[in-house]
């Protein structure tokens, strides 16, 4: 019985939604993907939890809580994904889950309206009070159809599509991870070349290599990362902080 | 089995804590409330354990290490609040948990001093050689009678009471979170007004709403907050630094 | 069933880790040692391991991976360490996990060649695709030999030596901790003063004392730290910004 939970919360706030979650199913095993996403960056928050959502087993209930719009209209959700080897997903009706939701499969997105799953709603904590119980009601085996109607018309959320023109492909920096690795939106099949080639990235001709340390120490390098997207980094070194890099930047590849 | 553990200790010491609780309960299921209470501070880690314990169900037991007089006289306490639904607190006396057990319901003090359940003591590290361990027992289901002598003269600790004089409440600043929302002292039955009410702080007019979102983005609100506790917020936006508001300062609020 | 996870990954890439662990071995235990090491700092990383593997009970599976050599002709290595009190160690070849595998005892190394534990292996992320599986079988009760075959050449790695002139000892700073506490790499036994005596250290004469409390609040004390190294600390102070003191500088001790 996993589940995991992935929030803008810092610190502190997770733990009420631990130990509600616990009272409902104390043999929970809590797994925490990250609570350092921007406060209510919604895009920031569905790439943490598309980026690792697929590692986890069948069964397994990921709770999500960036939400800006907490106590107004915006509902809250819950999603079954793929089919035999179903995971789940709760949280707002933001686009927050649905990367993650297709990256293992098809899915089926539920609005959460059974009030007897719930106590007490508070208008600014529906982590707490609303995910957190039907989380740990999944969790325990509760059929997902127990939680509301499944609904066609919840809010979806890309990373956006990079565009191609002959040699230059233009896309987008959607996550700078801890290493100050810069991860674009590029999927691997369209960048389509061998290792050892060159491109053009911040105006510099870099390898594109199979790993960091195929780099020099110190030099930049492109690869495909462990996201399945192109990524800019430098072997020990960060190269967020060289190309002053920041997430929603434009990122150009020059193909050589 | 819960154990939930709250301190200062930044990164690493809480792993030796865990190491030594899964040594006496390999089957605890250990909850991090949080770790990055700022240094010796005292009051700041029984807020953010007040804030959180009673969300736990029945049965669980926090270790709490915020602990300046740690290896001096200061006396290692667990704590048994509530009755049938009873949870338990290890620490040091000085104050860190009496807040939250209070939150539980009615509680009593036990000093321990039971040698037996203690392997070597350091005089620099009681989280690890004698909170973990009795905590640990504790969870196993040993009486909290078998810590120790029940203490009347505990150090105790509150957020302190804020004044009333006809319009004007003065109260403190007790914590402010990761989204830079200021929460006060001033509990929410002292508020008494209406949503959409106004009332003055850090000379502005602001609206007593329900929940971030009613305010326009980059709007000042006041909230009862999942606290309790009157909350000052920006939706959107990072209220302690707008207003540049710290933990201590004296918070005062004008109803409209 | 216990896991421990120590990294450089500061967040995220740890979820991805715990998912694979979870889906061979649902029932572990998973704790966090640190996720906070600066990237690619093997000995840093060691000292943490090192500080807390002996409180973890016999069984315990520790994955460490701070792997600045990834994808890279580097090997990966498991051990186990310590006979019927064994606790077992995964990672890179390149120190990390040797001076905890040394705390718990006589250690032996293996490196991982089955091929069989492992699905598809990325280039670029060695925790997620071999630590995490093989750290998981081994949990599950895998015969250690049966990762691969047992190696002698495996990278060492130790805290250095501390040399000592007469009244002078000269040794370094390996850790600093999230209190500004300074630890060294100069063992209890080399310091073997009695508690109250002097010692000069950073130009400034300071006592010798069993725990912090025992300074005055802001002086500057030595002492024999929760690690067995000798420390320098402020009580309720952070001694590493008033010293100015980095990991890596040279601590030269006076007796007195």
């Amino acid at each position: 019985m996993i589940i995991t939970l992935l929030s803008d919360f810092g610190s502190l706030y997770q733990a009420a939604v631990k130990g509600v979650i616990l009272g409902i199913a104390p043999e929970a095993n809590i797994v925490d993907i990250a609570h350092d996403i921007p406060p209510q960056d919604v895009r920031a928050g569905a790439f943490a939890l598309y980026s690792v959502a697929r590692y986890f087993p069948s069964g397994t209930v990921h709770i999500g809580v960036v939400d800006p719009g907490v106590g107004t209209g915006r509902r809250p959700i819950a999603i079954k994904a793929g089919l035999e080897q179903a995971q789940y997903f709760v949280g707002p009706d933001n686009g927050l889950l649905i990367p993650a939701a297709r990256s293992i499969g098809g899915f089926k997105v539920y609005e959460i309206s059974n009030k007897e799953l719930l106590k007490e709603v508070s208008p600014t904590f529906h982590g707490r009070d609303i995910f957190a119980p039907v989380g740990a009601h999944l969790a325990r085996g509760l059929a997902i159809e127990a939680v509301g109607a499944c609904i066609q018309d919840y809010c979806d959320l890309d990373f956006g599509v990079p565009k191609r023109f002959n040699k230059v492909i233009k896309g987008l920096i959607i996550h700078i991870d801890s290493f100050g690795n810069i991860i674009s939106n590029i999927p691997a099949f369209m960048v389509g070349i061998s290792y050892g080639s060159r491109l053009m990235v911040f105006s510099r001709w870099v390898s594109f290599v199979e790993t960091y340390g195929l780099a020099a120490k110190g030099e930049p390098l492109a690869l495909v990362g462990s996201h399945g997207f192109l990524e800019i980094g430098i072997n020990q070194g960060n190269a967020a902080e060289v190309f002053g890099a920041k997430i929603g930047d434009v990122l150009e590849i020059v193909m050589g």
